[in-house]
């Protein structure tokens, strides 16, 4: 392959890579936290890149965005206030906001770079910024959360990069305990949990810090991202009450459009792989 | 990346690929039919590739084989003789012996290099072609279902490569006849229909084929395949009764282990993503 006309990811911990033909690169900058990229691709429409890693393409992005949110949100009983901590590209934010019940989504991510270049290269992503509902602050999440009062927020969304640089701090225990703190009496936090064929690691150790932060309640998703490593990926969700059950009725007469959930595809997205089941069998 | 440490596969239809990092090439050759390749690479243990497309990893070959096997032989009623059309590697083979109900298995792989190099580099997926069960024939798979009795098979798996070279014949609706032909009365057969996120016109078109030719039941099944392009496979199981109905209490209590197979996998496989549903609304 010529690699002036592909972007590659490596995936260290599996010695393999993904790779997409581009057009052209469309931008480049050092923000103050990262190292932006945008490549017109030829296969996945625009795709940014943060610090090497493949963030979202224009094609696929909707598995990631959709499973962030709406598991999450039909599994609360009622979720007014939805705070994102990350998302700058405001994928997850416009998905939150098809939710009729919610009355506030703030979006806290660190970079406004990471906003203002979405706006101009993912516009689809951006269409409900200015919803009367929606807030951007471009501070940092970590701190948002440590400082916010009891009972100010349903659901904290986790949105973020891979644990390094910028967010690594959003994969402790001390934030997910900081997350209980601010979260209403039903409330629940997700995060993105990386790829359970790569990560069993990561996935060990987040449920670990969850539960020592008083979560009583997790559950891990399963659903495809052709973009990530492996092609597979996850979100786990803590919660301060039981998981077992989501508002189905609700799913399966939701009012918005979707491109891949449903109320089947929640359902299945909760079904445990063998060696998963296994590896948390006595946990 | 230096070209002579990895392999890679393009996928030109999504102007993608997908490398791995290998320590070395074990093996290549020319078949009568074929070219063969086997590499030992850093993160998925042994690699097959034939005609320059990646078939199977020692590392992530069990979700594949088991979704081949398991939901298909639990939707049949009593499924006790199967063909395997393709499946050189034995992988699929050793899956549907792990069936009690099964008495006979025949794998029809065209290309007897492909099983040799199988139990060469991936013995653990030959540990059942000794079984008194088993049956390994190579010869044409479509000539040996063209050239069946009525009433000769309960059920078809066909594991072949993508529809180009020896395996197009395996994708076309006078296939299909001939496996509807040979099948019981309740039998079905089941094919590799490849990635929903690519290619949605060969699972419409596999669809319409196999309704041309009789089969008046069809299901598409859903799971993840980390080394096949986009990272998510489906296979479509054609039937000559209703498949809405598989056997939960014989798949919940099932004698045998998997990796990812178990009754909640097979359930979940079930779901339809919004996007295939409204593709296939109004067939």
């Amino acid at each position: 392959m010529n690699p002036t006309q592909w972007f590659t990811e490596k995936v260290p911990e599996a010695e393999s890579a993904f790779s997409l033909k581009f057009k052209q690169k469309l931008h480049e900058e050092q923000s103050d936290y990262q190292f932006i990229e945008i490549y017109e691709t030829e296969g996945f429409g625009n795709l940014m890149v943060i610090d090497g890693c493949t963030m979202l393409s224009t094609r696929d992005n909707f598995f990631y965005h959709e499973m962030m949110s709406h598991p999450v949100l039909y599994t609360h009983a009622d979720p007014k206030r939805i705070w994102i901590i990350g998302g700058g590209d405001c994928g997850t934010l416009k998905e939150v906001l098809k939710h009729p019940s919610v009355e506030q989504a703030v979006q806290i991510d660190i970079d406004e770079r990471v906003t203002r270049l979405s706006e101009i290269y993912f516009p689809e992503l951006c269409e409900s910024n200015h919803d009367p509902r929606a807030a951007l602050k471009f501070i940092d999440g970590i701190k948002w959360v440590k400082e916010a009062k009891p009972n100010s927020v349903d659901i904290i969304i986790v949105d973020s990069t891979d644990p390094v640089g910028p967010a690594e701090g959003l994969f402790s225990e001390a934030f997910y305990r900081d997350c209980y703190n601010c979260l209403s009496e039903n409330g629940m936090v997700v995060q993105q949990s990386e790829s359970p064929l790569y990560h069993m690691k990561l996935i060990s150790e987040m449920r670990k810090a969850m539960s020592a932060a008083s979560f009583g309640h997790l559950q891990t998703l399963f659903f495809p991202q052709c973009l990530y490593p492996s092609g597979w990926w996850s979100t786990t969700i803590a919660g301060k009450v039981d998981l077992t059950h989501f508002r189905e009725q609700d799913s399966a007469n939701k009012s918005f459009d979707t491109a891949y959930y449903n109320v089947d595809i929640h359902k299945a997205s909760l079904a445990q792989p063998e060696f998963f089941k296994k590896a948390f069998a006595s946990k």
